[in-house]
């Protein structure tokens, strides 16, 4: 292989996109060596757009190809976990969505696999890479705080997704709060022992004939006695809100919404400011670089990867927890599901 | 009696000096005509400093006393209940501070006598009268934020209080969150059906040892569907916060913390401002004011008190609760601890 | 007389009623002794709301009082000169509303009353006394700031004047910025040596029909080096609008906005909040209060007084290089307007 | 020549990498075809990065490339008239770095050569093309603030420049303010006819000995009577301060600096945020994008450029006659300079 990663990627889709994008202009280090789609004409456009050599006709040709060093799986949830097994058998290091998947199952057949090939893997928890939230974790991580008491996650979707898509996505919790609950456990630094879930319809009556909840409160009883609660909604109208505050013992730490610009204006009914960034992907921007530049560093310089298997599987755990919480009116501990270790 | 409203002052300490004064100086309509204390200096010095020209040696004297048309019960919390039950026998009109018991026995037999004798009750919940809740309460009910969805009260005092005191205070849920059980029913217009509670010892240990909490996260389900969230500590080390938030269909409205300045000091390590006010007196100031103005309006203009018998009685409700959710770890129905109307 | 301080009240308009209520109800050390109006009904009104026992039928009656310690003169601006002249005559400490008036001659002719007569005398310049001005002046005092290099204040009315006032108001000068000129004295403890004003007539004709402008930029420059200006407009539709900013050599302190609650509602298309207050006696509120405050703690501890008659002059010079450097567009120095002790 | 516009970049220092990037990463439609500078390994090392096929040796050799169809003029300031010239002559659109010269003279000879040779020609104001500015702009230009009547730009760099720097770049007004002349100008849309200087060295003793200011406060009158200023300094302890702000007659208009992040922390002492974005590459990122974006654009679909030649022109002549106000300690107008037609 030449000095440069060679990244194969698997799905052209609009994350397969973003990535493709950042691999080819924002890391020299790395570079864009194959892609595949099911749709061979979404990989196509990528790759011109990219200057990607080799469109494959499908995964196993990215994966037998010994020229490439490592993967990114951005093709749908369903197929993530045969994709790292396959990946891993193939001697490949693994870069994957969020989640792994749905069934603990089928993410522990991933784990074991991926263990026993030795190669690296890290899943897309983006948000842990963004500028804001990673400054709340530094003044936790770096004592600022003092000792993590409180801590609250906002985290509201601008809209709604259709409920056809609300059908096989696993239900709120996996599909949206897994974020939430990655993200919880990054910035306290200790695991959730409980939660219990507070859930309704209230944005859209179709989501609650699909069986799902749009809006949520759920509470967290963290290992090291910090109680915390994720508030979700599947539409605030006022835009994409991502919020997080934690409470310790020598000062709180909170972020706020970002915007696009700083612009207020006074007029004789109010002072205002237009809405905060409405789309994850603006929102997130710098959070998707960061992550494959932290991939790549790990895959080159034989580190740890930051967001680990385990790190995939235990908020599915979370999840879990969260729906049968929902569905028994109870406080749910994460031992009922599961231990948090994989098999 | 004379033109204005001739006002009799039970208990002389903090709060019954702030409502002295602000009788004596701040509301035209009104009289403080009488004061009394256990200490009787302390009713003779608040009497000189507003111009009262009688410091009655009991609270008898005062509800004997022709000339009296209404009473301010600021004495400790174990009268409340008695003085609330004389005063209305002797038919005069009541302005209490909260709460009115800790038991819901008492407050019943309160209650009863304010009913029979047909005077005004008005609860000292002054948080309502706070201009920035008072700002939320308005999207809610003008309708600014369309259907009520989540609620988030944060309510965090500068300091814990001495273990003594803790030990009679009916605990946390009676003496701090009461205010915050107050604010959700006040800032969704629904009554609370389930509470579940999470919280620990995180501040202080004695606390602890005296049997209560000192940090929790209470979770409320409103019969509007609304789910809501109370943040409570004992001690934030930046101070008194206060702070409220509403999601609705139509918007949100937010409130946060006042300030004793609006200056901002940028220095070559960061950009600072001084911490938000610390006191209870400085923070709320205002709303002292205009809860007794609504009381005196009431009286005057023979019109409901904005702050009811049963606005007092159903906290204590939600307290009880709270407790019996944290000894039990279970969501606990406000139906299991009594029905909301009293006897 | 009594431990007190007995204060006579002369002029019981807007200013002179708020005055007589921070001497009634929120000074215990001073005692409104007597109040007097040229419309005897106004008197007896504030009279009866404050308290104060005698209703005098002229200034003189005041004055001629033995029991009187000090006076507080809110009558028209034409009368003040004359007012502190009979006032030091009778021995009387002042406080003087400003301007002391439009000509430094008779401005001259009242402080050397003043210091003949060895009396006390403050100039009501009331917001050095807000908290939010008082912080800035902190930080720049303190030594938070460092060297002090450039100040900008930000000075704006929520709606003009009538034309017929602003015919006697000595112009937009002498009328509005006087207060901003004091700020700029008062927030950088040096004097200004020039001025130069860029002005203009963008608000109401009438006004500029009057002679006079409603819009302003003046430059400072001041002894210490100190650059800075003040903006001024008699009307910001949003507002009242009053702001203040210092760059120091170690940091900068800037001042926002007051506003009436800190509610914020996020909609489909603003993040928005209510305006600032608007009224220059709800922004200024406690410093009424303040600025009496430090007057009878000049007077009853000998000390002097926080503004002296040569602050209450050194504006009028100020105003009146400001206009001279309008009306010859150039800046103009202040020794070329007078020097800045008085004769 | 393909689809894609071929470009040639001239000079690959720091600005000349950033605009290389600019074309190869994030405008599909141009094509960074050719590089050159006067150190050769420093165009190399930009070709590698952004896969440029080919290193120039000089610019003559880019200029006379059939097959490039505009050039980014990136090298020092002395070189950019004489290139403009021989661009033009060579039929090639150009991008030209601010400013064009430091002399009248020279800048018209380069702009007649652009006339003769009917080539487009922008000029590198980033700030435009900055959301923030961007806002406050759209608010003037769509009506939202009514007629414009004060305007103000806070300027600051976070620390001065080498003095040896200070002796070449034509003087802080050339160097530095041109930026906020433009931008005056451009939230404006009305031409400054007055200018009026009070500037002085507070910075750096070094500065004022190379006979240049570190400080300036300048006053602007405006065409259409609004009045501004620009506050500018060499030196801002807690950063790169960046700000602006326009009254009108229907609202104002202001826009604040941008942080590295959202979070802020409360401790027992402030609340506090980091530092505003210290540098203006991190700063002013997308304006760098948003600028080429439109040349390419202008260059494609054949419209005029946003940034002119004039509008190149226009601030040396404001930079002149706030050096030349400086000097003379007057107000003056910019006909005493020049037209701001070019000849």
């Amino acid at each position: 292989m030449n000095s440069k990663l060679n990244i194969g990627i698997i799905g052209a889709g609009r994350i397969g996109k973003v990535h493709a994008e950042t691999i080819a202009f924002r890391l020299p280090e790395a570079h864009p060596a194959s892609i595949t789609d099911i749709n061979p004409e979404a990989a196509a456009a990528v790759a011109a757009r990219c200057g990607i050599a080799h469109v494959a006709a499908s995964s196993a040709q990215i994966l037998d190809d010994p020229d490439i060093d490592a993967v990114l799986i951005c093709s749908s949830t369903d197929t993530h976990a045969g994709l790292i097994v396959d990946a891993a058998r193939a001697g490949k290091h693994i870069f994957c969505e969020k989640p792994i998947a749905h069934s603990l199952e089928r993410i522990d057949q991933a784990l074991e696999a991926v263990d026993k090939a030795g190669v690296k893997l890290q899943i897309g928890f983006n948000r842990r890479f963004d500028a804001n939230f990673a400054r709340v974790r530094a003044a936790v991580a770096g004592g600022e705080i003092g000792a993590p008491q409180l801590l609250h996650i906002i985290s509201r979707d601008p809209a709604p997704p259709p409920a056809s898509y609300v059908k096989v996505s696993g239900g709120m919790f996996l599909d949206m709060t897994i974020h939430d609950f990655d993200m919880a456990r990054f910035l306290i630094g200790s695991e959730v022992e409980e939660i219990y879930t507070a859930a309704g319809v209230m944005v859209d009556p179709k989501i609650g004939a699909a069986g799902d909840v749009d809006t949520a409160v759920i509470t967290l009883r963290f290992a090291n006695g910090v109680i915390g609660t994720i508030d979700n909604s599947r539409k605030a109208v006022y835009g994409y809100d991502q919020r997080a505050e934690v409470l310790g013992s020598a000062s709180s730490s909170a972020t706020a919404n970002c915007y696009p610009n700083q612009a207020v204006v006074s007029t004789a009914e109010s002072v205002r400011r237009d809405l905060p960034l409405n789309f994850f992907m603006d929102r997130y921007t710098e959070s998707f670089v960061n992550e494959l530049r932290a991939f790549v560093d790990a895959v080159r310089l034989d580190k740890p990867t930051p967001v680990t298997g385990i790190d995939g599987r235990i908020p599915v755990v979370m999840a879990l927890a969260a729906r049968k919480s929902h569905d028994e009116r109870r406080p749910v501990r994460l031992a009922e599901i599961s231990s948090l270790a994989h098999a």
